[in-house]
């Protein structure tokens, strides 16, 4: 299914942390969600909470913080969500099914129109239990090294935010347009060949072909600079140098 | 053409951080790399380094911190590297290609099996200086809530780390690679330097600066030569005209 653009979609996702130890993953947790634009925060029994420390990792995403709704138990903090997915460092026994995040987000959007979603991370040290995960519609698996596959839950609900917003806002970072002057824009065809000329003259004055084929130099040289998208500010650039050769030489 | 899944070339890529300030941050970096298979670790003027703190947050990747490399400035850090990714916060002003990060990581494959590439990472506050981004080929952008734009350094090598693994341990398709010569292979950042310390010599020696400032002169030759991707040949070409500038003209 083909989702259009839309951020707005963001906040239809919730974020719920299980029995967090640590709150300094909580602060951490709400600003990479406000960096990508999610704001809902539901944090299960978490076991340090509220915190100085949460606020100081959060940086300016106390907000999210303020506005978490802290409840007893998983059931109350995906009440009212019509698809839930919970996450897995390791790949279970269960018969659930396990998704790579990709796979999942395609999942969550198949529903996120129609309400509200959830993503559940468990405990830092046992994840979720068997019973949490089965109050999931699916499970996601974020591929790590086999080696060293505990990922930090900040670290994963960052990577789970940032391909929300991946899939929900596709803006592409482009240059921004209006910082360039019109002296910048591409040169054209004919701006280039003036240039490429320039360049010949002043290398075979310069006498820089020697014993070289011009034609094959040249022609490495306007592999180079098409490659490159030379600009009329570059040709004008290049051609005053050639112009300083030519103008420093005398003539053979 | 299909690429096999090559988890090793993760081996090729270093995560560069410029100027860090919270050791804690350096930490989570390293255990970020390590979930995801990534090694190598330069550290360009730490503000505090070594760190218990750095050892604490990286729970167990502490071999990423002991074989982390530090280094005076980000020259020696991308040293002998054939291609170079700065990331930004903004949209700059300056005029460099900023990509997201599957765009850049596509741009990174097309290099990574010639040699190592580099992920530069810039201070917590200020990011990297203008002349930092000047020695990298392209800038990377994290699309993020334009009302809360700041990642945490390592949220954001979490997802580039992330995003690495992705694309490297599965199949993927790519391009399909042309019979280059040796020869042409990209140039290496140390070779670029040593080209633009040429061209720098040859126009002075030439005159060609005059009122002109030698800096931004040569900051834009440098960014159509990134924007070029130049290769060996290449910059034996441009060398040799410059050689050929020194030998013809007399020293002032």
């Amino acid at each position: 299914m083909t989702q259009q653009a839309n951020p707005t979609l963001l906040k239809n996702i919730r974020i719920v942390m299980v029995n967090t130890s640590h709150p300094g993953n909580i602060g951490a947790a709400a600003r990479a969600m406000k960096n990508m634009g999610l704001e809902k925060l539901y944090l299960v029994e978490p076991k340090d909470y509220p915190s100085l420390e949460a606020i100081s990792r959060s940086v300016g995403a106390v907000d999210i913080l303020d506005d978490a709704v802290v409840v007893k138990d998983l059931d109350e903090a995906i009440s009212g969500c019509i698809w839930v997915a919970g996450t897995s460092a390791r790949f279970r026994t269960i018969e659930w099914p396990i998704l790579e995040p990709k796979e999942c987000i395609d999942k969550a959007l198949e529903n996120i129109e129609q309400g509200e979603i959830a993503i559940v991370f468990g405990n830092e040290t046992n994840g979720l239990t068997n019973e949490q995960m089965e109050r999931c519609n699916v499970l996601l698996h974020i591929p790590t090294n086999p080696e060293f596959s505990s990922l930090n839950i900040a670290a994963a609900i960052q990577v789970v935010c940032y391909e929300f917003r991946q899939a929900l806002v596709k803006v592409r970072a482009t240059t921004p347009k209006g910082s360039k002057h019109r002296y910048d824009t591409r040169a054209d065809a004919t701006q280039l060949d003036g240039m490429y000329g320039h360049i010949r003259d002043a290398l075979d004055q310069l006498g820089f072909f020697g014993t070289k084929n011009p034609d094959v130099m040249m022609r490495r040289l306007k592999g180079l600079f098409s490659r490159a998208e030379t600009t009329q500010r570059e040709v004008s650039i290049i051609r005053g140098i050639c112009a300083a050769i030519q103008g420093k030489k005398r003539p053979r």
